[in-house]
């Protein structure tokens, strides 16, 4: 049996014959002649079959159907990939006799107004090789900053998703029968990474997390998948930063040049990159943006988004670098397990990772010291003593060092690495309020 | 700031300096002298204090407290890495001030009866350095598929746990309140890979998968780790066998030379494979068994548990290979999305791999004929037109290679491979029908 040949492959291939597999994706006829694009898990080929015998199989069948062809490479300067294959002589693995709902070979609308028709028809639209494109960078991406923590001696855990109650706070929880008793679906795995760097020191998490949003915004979803990172012994606040903007930068840059040409073909962003993130703190952002805009934020415990934007756009000017930290939020924002700032206690020991406008990362150290941090837990309304807080306490009880880390939204990265508009593009098959299918 | 060294390190300092950061481990006094272990994330390290006048700041604190140590490396071959420090001075960077519940230093139960104590004190028994390395070893397992996934161009994906409802069959689903609406945890993510086959043709995913099981046996838990694989344009069922066999052979040869040290102080069993794994019939199973054992088992769909046990062994004490696939399970029981044998319609194109006396993966061909799927489908009392279906049928109307896969369970993977007795004892905080904590 014949090798199969991918598209990639095929100007290696100039003068053979060859297999290709995959899918219809074009059919147009000109003059007599029948031009074919098939498509491959590596892209596009165009076959062109110049009496349009071959081709009359495909009568009646449509995009989608799967294909063999036999046929001989050819340089074709206007064609993907240079090539294109003549006298083909093609089967029919799979025939598609309906219409689909959509055109795949044409670009799909991501038009704010389109985006539920996207969705709708997502199973097939992925199939259109812009689309294809983004999810690779996505998995590109992910594996990058796999190869940076584990390098890093990060152990990679798996942490469970469903609770007894009790998370961190914040959003909204989504409730679990189990077995007859209610549970919740974990809103991040930060109990546990904090647990377990009494075990490793450093470890992370890439997995779903759960938050019952009842906001519909370009940047909320109900189902995200975080990286979950936490490092423990470290010598301060910083050792974090550097932490996730090393991985950052590394994660980008190796992006960057492994998916030029998709990245290219997307339009996306130019990339604006340091491998020294600047920082600043809410302070000095809330007094750079109401110099600048003549808008104050100064009263605002937290940035406002329009304050997010303008500073990953200023640090991109002026710094040549559109990914910053922002740190000393002040203590009004903080979370109970946040450490708060010994040499100012009005501020938290918490930076946020801005970048493209919007804050991927939350970085902050947190408080190691048991009883300090069950002061916390009380002062911020919480019963330590209830149960869903008991195993998280042991930890600290027992001995936990200095230690921080980060949740940094996966598909919020995508989105902005990628150019996007709203995080759900960056999700194959996103949740929110209104939508649980595909 | 003098620099941390880790204990793995320490044999390169002999006669230097240096400074230790760790967990208290054990404390003993003998003659006058005192023996602390202290534990970093590379191992443990052993420090003389031989007036018993520095560790006398340890009076009154426990097992896990934080601390720093300066002092001499000096070459001691009875201690771990065959090193000692001498001199120490001693920080308390974090005291532990409680008893702890458990005693770490010491080997922990993993008795059936024992099982209970050892995840109620889950969060400090993981401390224990045998119980990190069961983790350690957790990861590189992990790691080491996903090198050999991505190598052979599979894209990994993160595909929704929350469905809305009518998946795959089989065990019992966890239900969810989507917003007031029903909505249901996935049992694996079946349909979506199987629809990604449509855009990638080869996808993974590893990620948590939900089964409300009801019965408390040594391999069952209702939140499991899944490697989840699909890959499209198969020349046949052995495509897929051929894979799997790789990637399991990749990881484990890759694992038992990584964690050589780790996996013998774990008493692991030595590893007995060949990369080419026996493949037998469920008939010839059934055959040899009944013969060797006088049981018959021919009357059965599936193996039988036993049957699992002693295949296992008979490969690996006649064929040098502990791994073994078995296929052509009966039509009987095949899932609706199975593909029949057309040689041999009785049969099903599926095969199990064990190891090591269970099933590890279950790796069919589909059905990828869009008309043949519907046929099953209703054959197997499903209704194709439930909405639930919908966006999983498209993928086939409009067009599928001939693809195959399998579900691989990580848990059991690592259970196995360690040589340990439960499949929860691979889990970090497993769940299960009494169990939701920590």
């Amino acid at each position: 049996m014949q090798e199969r040949i991918l598209s990639s492959q095929l100007k290696d291939f100039i003068g053979k014959k060859i297999k290709l597999e995959g899918w219809l994706y074009k059919k147009r006829e000109l003059g007599g002649m029948t031009f074919l694009v098939l498509r491959d898990r590596h892209g596009l080929t165009q076959i062109l079959d110049d009496k349009s015998s071959e081709t009359e199989k495909l009568k009646g069948l449509h995009q989608g159907t799967v294909l063999t062809v036999l046929g001989m490479v050819v340089e074709e300067k206007r064609a993907p990939n240079g090539v294109e294959i003549h006298n083909p002589k093609i089967t029919i693995d799979m025939p598609v006799t309906e219409v689909p709902p959509i055109e795949i070979d044409k670009p799909l609308s991501h038009d704010s107004e389109n985006l539920d028709t996207l969705f709708e028809y997502r199973v097939i639209g992925l199939r259109n090789v812009q689309e294809g494109k983004i999810f690779k960078i996505r998995a590109g991406l992910e594996r990058y900053i796999r190869d940076f923590l584990n390098k890093n001696e990060f152990i990679e855990i798996n942490t469970p998703k469903i609770l007894a109650g009790a998370t961190e706070g914040g959003a909204e929880v989504f409730k679990v029968d189990y077995f007859g008793k209610e549970a919740v679906l974990a809103q991040s795995p930060q109990f546990y990474k904090q647990i377990m760097v009494g075990v490793f020191e450093r470890v992370f998490e890439i997995a779903p997390a759960y938050r019952a949003e009842t906001s519909a915004t370009t940047r909320h979803v109900s189902e995200v998948t975080m990286l979950d990172i936490e490092m423990g012994f470290i010598s301060g606040h910083q050792d974090v930063l550097d932490m996730v903007q090393d991985m950052t930068y590394h994660a980008l840059t190796s992006a960057y040049e492994e998916f030029k040409d998709e990245l290219k073909s997307l339009n996306a962003p130019q990339l604006v990159l340091k491998n020294k993130f600047p920082i600043f703190t809410v302070a000095q952002v809330h007094e750079m943006y109401s110099k600048a805009t003549g808008k104050s934020t100064e009263h605002e415990k937290d940035l406002v988004p329009d304050e997010e934007k303008w500073i990953c756009e200023h640090a991109k000017k002026e710094k040549g670098c559109e990914a910053v930290f922002v740190t000393e939020f002040p203590v009004q924002a903080m979370k109970f397990y946040h450490k708060i700032n010994p040499a100012d206690p009005s501020t938290v020991m918490w930076a946020d990772l801005l970048f493209r406008g919007i804050e991927i990362a939350t970085c902050p150290q947190r408080e190691n010291n048991y009883k300090k941090l069950v002061e916390q837990m009380v002062k911020a309304g919480l019963d330590p003593e209830h149960p869903g807080y008991k195993y998280y306490l042991q930890a600290f009880k027992f001995g936990l060092p200095a230690h921080g880390g980060c949740g940094f939204g996966i598909d919020r990265f995508v989105e902005k690495t990628i150019g996007l508009n709203n995080v759900k593009e960056a999700i194959l098959f996103p949740r929110d309020l209104n939508r649980l299918t595909p």
